[in-house]
C-alpha cells in the first residue's frame, strides 16, 4: 500500500468525459489499495476566461480580488471530480485551499506555500476517502484566497506530496513525459524514462512547459518522486530522480529552445563602475526580466557595447525605459532585434565531460549558424541565434550529442 | 448618512458592462455619503451552467459538492465588482460567505442563515470601504460552503441588512417593481409604490418571481425596508412596508397565476381516519409538495373523492408513488390533469372587506370559467381552473377589483 498524489492539468479535466477518465485512473489506484490525494486544475480554458474578465474589469487590478476570481475554476473541478468518484462508489470529498488549509505567504497572484495541515486528510485516508484538492490556491495571512501563479497546480501537487510524505507524485498532462527535444521539431526525439531534478529545473526555466519551475525546485528540495505522464494513454512517463539513480548517464539529456526572446544592444556605453546598475536597476523597477547579458571588452577602456536579452513581450517597455534614462546611462545608440531565439543544451553529464561547449559551437558552425550571445551554467549552455535557424540548430545539436540514437 | 444594502441579481451583473453600471449605482450611494454593503448574484447563466455540470457529473449528487461547485459563480462576480469599483476610485473589497462568516445550518443546497458576523464589515464602513458580498452562500457547521437554494441571494441581502440594521435593502432586478398583475398579460397592470410584507409573501409563494419567499419572511420578521427596483432605469421601485404605512388601502393588491400546476383526484377513497396520512405521508417522503387539497363530503359516509394539486414536474412521480401504495390507500381510481392553473388574488384589505370571494367567483362565472378547487388564507383566495382560461381569468379579476384604474 502506497500513498500517492495524482495531479490532473487543465486538458486532463477539460470536460466531464475527461473528468470521468481521470476518475477512472484515481479509482484504479484506490482499488490497488493505495491512499490517494488528487490535485486538480481548472477545466481547460476556464482560467484564461477568468483572467480575461479581471483584465477587462480593471487594467491595474487588486491582486487579492484577482485571486478570488481566478481561484474559482479549480473549485468547480474539485467538486465535479468528487461527485464523479462518489458516483462510481469511491469515497471522496473536495478540499479548497482555505479548508485544509494550505497556508501561503501574502503575495497575492504569486504566493508561496508555507505549510499544509494534512491531519484531517490523513485521518480520512484511514477511512479510504480520496482527497480532491483544488490546485493553484491557498490561504493568505489575511484570511483571503491566494493563488500560486500560472501553472501553480504543479507546485500544489508537489507541496502536498511533500507534506504527506507521499511515495510518488504523478503529474498527468497532455504529453507522455519529458523528451530529449520537442518531437514536433525533431522527429527522432525520445522520451526520457528518468531525468535528474537539476536537468528538469533547467529545462523548465528554459521554457519547457511540462512542469512549473517552482514545483521542480520544491520536488528537488524535498526529494519528492515526481512522475510526468500522459492522462490520455497508459505509457509510463518520465520520473524525476537524483543524479545517482541514473545508471547510464548521457552528457546531454535535452535540447530546448525558447522562442520569445528579444535582444537589445547599447552601443558605446561609458565603461565605468555603476553603469550596469544604472541600466538594469530601472528595468527591474519596471518588471522587465533581463536574461542573458554580454559586455564586449572596450578597446580604449572608455566605451563598450552592452548586449542583453529580454522577453519579446517586454521589448517595447524595455526600450522606452532605457531611452528615458539616456542622460543617466550615457550611450551612443540603441539597437534591438526581436528575431532571435535561445537554444540550450542541458545535462548533468557536462560536469564530468570536457569539450561540451566546443562540440556545441562546432555543430552550429557546421550549419553556418552565427552565435550572438552565450550564457552557461554548470549543467547548461545557451546560445542566442537568429530565429530562422532555430529548428535547424535544435536538430543539429540533437544529432551532435547522439540523442537521435536513444 | 444612511447604511444601505444593495443587491444585484444575475441579469444586473450579466457581463462587465452591466457590472460597470451596477458599480455606478454603488458609487452614487457612496458619494452621497452612505455606507454600503452589496450582495451579488452570479453572472446570468453561470449558475445554470454550473448546476448543469453537477447534474451531468452525477444524477444523485452529494449536496456538499454541489454547493462547492455552484457557489463559485457569486465568488467571480464579487471579485469583479470590487475591481471595477476600485478602478473608479471607490474603496471596496469582496467577501465570501466563509470569510465573514455567514453561518448557516448544515442543510447543504437549501441552508438557512443562522448568524452573520458583521464586525469587520462595520469597522471598514468607518473607513468608507464598500463590502461586496457573494450572495447565495454561507459556511456550514462542517466548515464547508453551503448554498441557500435558488434565488438565495435575496435572502443573503435581507439577512445582511437585518444584521447590519441597514436603513434600506434595495433589490436591483430586471423589473421596475411589483405589479398588480403580470404586465405581459394585463395591459393595464400598474406598479405598486408600496406593498405589505404579507401580500408580498403571498405573491412570492404564489409564483411571482420578484423575490425569494424566504427573503420576504425574513424582511417581515426583522422589519427590513426592502425596495424592489430596476437596475436598468432610475424609476422608483416598490417598497415593502408594514400595513399601517399604506394610507389608501385597496381590497386586492394583486392578481397572480401559477402555471405549473397539476391536479390529481383519487376516486372513492375510503372515508376513514388516517387515510390522508396514508396518502400525503409517502408523497412528502418522495419530496412531492402538495399544495391545494379538497375532499368532497361522501354521501354514504364510506367513500369520498379526494383532489389535490402538485407541481407539474412532480406529477409523474406523485402518480407512481400513489399507485405503488394502492393497497394501503384503498381507492377506486386515479384521475390526473396537467392542464390546470392556479389564479390568486392577494390583498390585506380582504380582512376588513366582506364578499371578496363572492366577487371573485362572480367575475369568473361571468366569463364561463369553471372553478375546480378553491383554497383561501386570510389575505388570499386561490382557484384552480383549466389553463386555457388563465389569461382571461387574470384580466377579469384585475378589472373586477378596480386595479385597471390605479
Amino acid at each position: 500500500m502506497a500513498r500517492l498524489v495524482m495531479k490532473f492539468g487543465g486538458t486532463s479535466v477539460a470536460d466531464l468525459d475527461r473528468i470521468r477518465r481521470a476518475a477512472g485512473r484515481v479509482a484504479a489506484e484506490v482499488e490497488a489499495g493505495h491512499h490517494v490525494a488528487v490535485i486538480v486544475s481548472a477545466m481547460a480554458g476556464e482560467t484564461n476566461k477568468l483572467v480575461g474578465l479581471t483584465g477587462d474589469a480593471s487594467a491595474l487590478h487588486d491582486a487579492r480580488e484577482y485571486d478570488a476570481v481566478v481561484a474559482s475554476g479549480e473549485q468547480v473541478t474539485a467538486g465535479l471530480l468528487a461527485m464523479v468518484l462518489q458516483n462510481d462508489g469511491i469515497s471522496a470529498r473536495s478540499w479548497l485551499g482555505w479548508q485544509i488549509p494550505i497556508h501561503t505567504d501574502g503575495v497575492h497572484g504569486a504566493a508561496r506555500i508555507e505549510s499544509i495541515d494534512t491531519a484531517e486528510i490523513e485521518r480520512r485516508f484511514d477511512e479510504n476517502q480520496v482527497a480532491i484538492v483544488a490546485g493553484f490556491q491557498g490561504l493568505g495571512p489575511d484570511n483571503r484566497i491566494t493563488t500560486l501563479g500560472r501553472g501553480g497546480s504543479d507546485t500544489s501537487a508537489v507541496a502536498l506530496a511533500a507534506a504527506l510524505k507521499a511515495d510518488r507524485c504523478d503529474i498527468y498532462t497532455d504529453v507522455d513525459g519529458v523528451y530529449t527535444a520537442d518531437p514536433s521539431v525533431v522527429a527522432g526525439a525520445a522520451k526520457l524514462d528518468k531525468i535528474t531534478y537539476e536537468e528538469m529545473l533547467e529545462l523548465a526555466s528554459l521554457g519547457a512547459k511540462v512542469l512549473q519551475t517552482r514545483s521542480v525546485e520544491m520536488a528537488m528540495n524535498h526529494g519528492v518522486r515526481v512522475q510526468v505522464r500522459s492522462s490520455m494513454n497508459d505509457t509510463s512517463g518520465t520520473l524525476l530522480v537524483d543524479e545517482d539513480e541514473i545508471v547510464e548517464q548521457h552528457v546531454v539529456s535535452g535540447v530546448t529552445y525558447a522562442p520569445n526572446e528579444a535582444k537589445i544592444t547599447l552601443m558605446q556605453v561609458a565603461d565605468k563602475p555603476g553603469v550596469a546598475a544604472a541600466i538594469f536597476g530601472p528595468l527591474s523597477d519596471h518588471n522587465v526580466n533581463v536574461d542573458m547579458i554580454v559586455q564586449n571588452i572596450s578597446e580604449d577602456g572608455k566605451r563598450t557595447d552592452l548586449t542583453f536579452t529580454v522577453g519579446r513581450g517586454d521589448l517595447d517597455r524595455a526600450i522606452a525605459v532605457i531611452k528615458e534614462m539616456k542622460g543617466a546611462i550615457d550611450y551612443k545608440d540603441l539597437v534591438s532585434d526581436a528575431d532571435v531565439v535561445k537554444v540550450s543544451i542541458v545535462g548533468v553529464g557536462m560536469r564530468s565531460h570536457a569539450g561540451v561547449a566546443q562540440k556545441m559551437f562546432t555543430a552550429l558552425a557546421e550549419k553556418n549558424i552565427n552565435i550572438q550571445v552565450i550564457s552557461t551554467s554548470e549543467i547548461k549552455i545557451s546560445v542566442l541565434i537568429a530565429d530562422d535557424y532555430s529548428e535547424l540548430a535544435v536538430r543539429a545539436l540533437h544529432s551532435a550529442f547522439n540523442l537521435d540514437d536513444l
